[in-house]
């Protein structure tokens, strides 16, 4: 078992590569305000705890957790933020629709249309590939 | 666009490499009692027009899938059917493993206790590694 | 506004008219062990004062709720119970079968795969039409 | 089974008779930016191969999925497109307000109120019946 | 069984403490547009018949209905309600914050982060302790 | 900040005090089978970290945890967990069953029938009040 510090050391390190080192920032600060606790827990177990892993390469993981939140069908700022995430850690736009679409059968299509929305606001939003 | 029939063909092969021979039958049979146009649509649609698209490998695409289940939380006998698929695939049953737990700071953890439950059920039923 | 007791009263008529003499009863008896009122607000309630409204007509009603509950995807014993009730004010099965499917690219597939399992149950347990 | 170009064919009738001309032409635009297929597949699968289907009239069809859309709860832009819909095909304001309360029991209260102010937001948006 | 009246004149009663004199009004108002009688139900049937029951306090019963609105993760406007419903039967901003977090291994972290959004906004509103 | 040893141990005396000495170590058996890490996240994270946070009394967590389970509507053994857990913080079985029909406006009449249904269960199981 990896020590609390170790996690929230690599949860930290992993928030800067994925969420971007301004938007990781901005993101833990938001949480402070209400529930510093809260935001410490997502660095340390979300992150750190979980992301940060073996066993899975972090490409496929982001993936994964876009797919998570294409099938909540509500959890849109976060959407955005893995859409961002993933194209981070290197995966293609394309790889990111072809994720999302894969749910339609899952999630419903409904879910896939609104998701695909928040997709093409963070195409557009970051530089070309 | 590729043709319907050339859709249902593709997915009829993909029934077989990722449910089995036997089981992708068993499938396809109890759908026909009630709705067989239905079982017509899982294997042109989800299966033929989805599932069998170009952009993203069919071991990611499997493990998308048993995140969506994992994250809807009670679409069992589908979660069980793309674990097993996952594992027909070329995933391992750590990656298998990785990816239900990947989902815990979205499904939440009831969700991820309960797709771990029929994840070990079908690595018992299946042949070890 | 109706009065209450016209709410009751109207309620347990459509109890019959749905559900049936016995099954109603049974119904009505299991919610009465572990919560009476909750037994008296859903004929009060749900069947009295909604189902029992104006508007609609009882077909398409138990066709909404046939929906909805395939649409929530866990609700078994609430869809089995109005894919009975909608076959007993005059639906065909064949209606029964296109509203689960209508629902595909809302619910997703795995939710209709299930709930059509359900209608399935139903329609063998029911004299044929 | 129907060919594949009926399906889309029938599709893009069904795509201007529910949803407007303009409307149904801004709505695969919206798609057609991030995901072109999946544009296709929304007006080939959802609507040619699922809402054109005959065993159930077309403006039931509307209300089951204005139902549904108010179970899943946060898919507001698809309700507001199957409410317009629903009084394209001849529902009333009332059969539609009656439908959504119908799934009071199975998608719950909050909901309810939350796909009755959509509902309020398409009937201001429309000219009076 | 309490009459309906009674129901209606108490859920009347615990509108105004809950969700204070002008803004339950307000909610009543906007509800009377699209369907008074739902209006009537919410305060009879939700508040008079269900709050307004014994045998649980209303500060807890206020905090049950966060926790609930926070696991269906989409039903904002409504956890912004009970959360300032919350704070005027008793509850402290602390309590409300726990009890968000305590659904964390049931609802999932996104459902969480922005429940904790919409209470920290319901704080800033109000006056503070 | 608790060190992470505190939060095991913390969340081990939980377990025993919740889940029963025998029940909870079963609980952990069957989770270290599939995924030994997810079984001491739940100890350490969920109920070490989360459940034995101060500022709200752990009869009302366990009550939040009910309303949780029973809005998620499919998390049935994590129910039955926590409605036995309840009890045996000192919850009485009158308040677990206002606690789940105090959800009815927010989950749904059919998730709290199904829910009481669970808690029947419990109480039969466990012994009188």
């Amino acid at each position: 078992m990896k020590s609390q510090e170790d996690n929230y050391r690599r949860g930290l390190e992993l928030l800067r590569t994925i969420h971007g080192g301004h938007a990781g920032e901005a993101l833990v600060a938001a949480q402070r305000d209400v529930c510093p606790d809260f935001a410490t827990m997502s660095i340390e177990w979300a992150l750190g705890g979980v992301m940060g892993r073996p066993g899975l390469d972090l490409k496929t993981r982001q993936l994964v957790v876009v797919a998570a939140c294409a099938t909540l069908g509500h959890a849109m700022p976060q959407l955005r933020a893995h859409v961002e995430g993933a194209l981070a850690v290197g995966a293609t736009r394309d790889e990111v629709v072809e994720t999302i679409l894969q749910t339609l059968f899952y999630a419903g299509g409904a879910n896939v249309a609104n998701a695909l929305h928040i997709a093409q606001e963070a195409f557009t939003a970051s530089p070309a590939e």
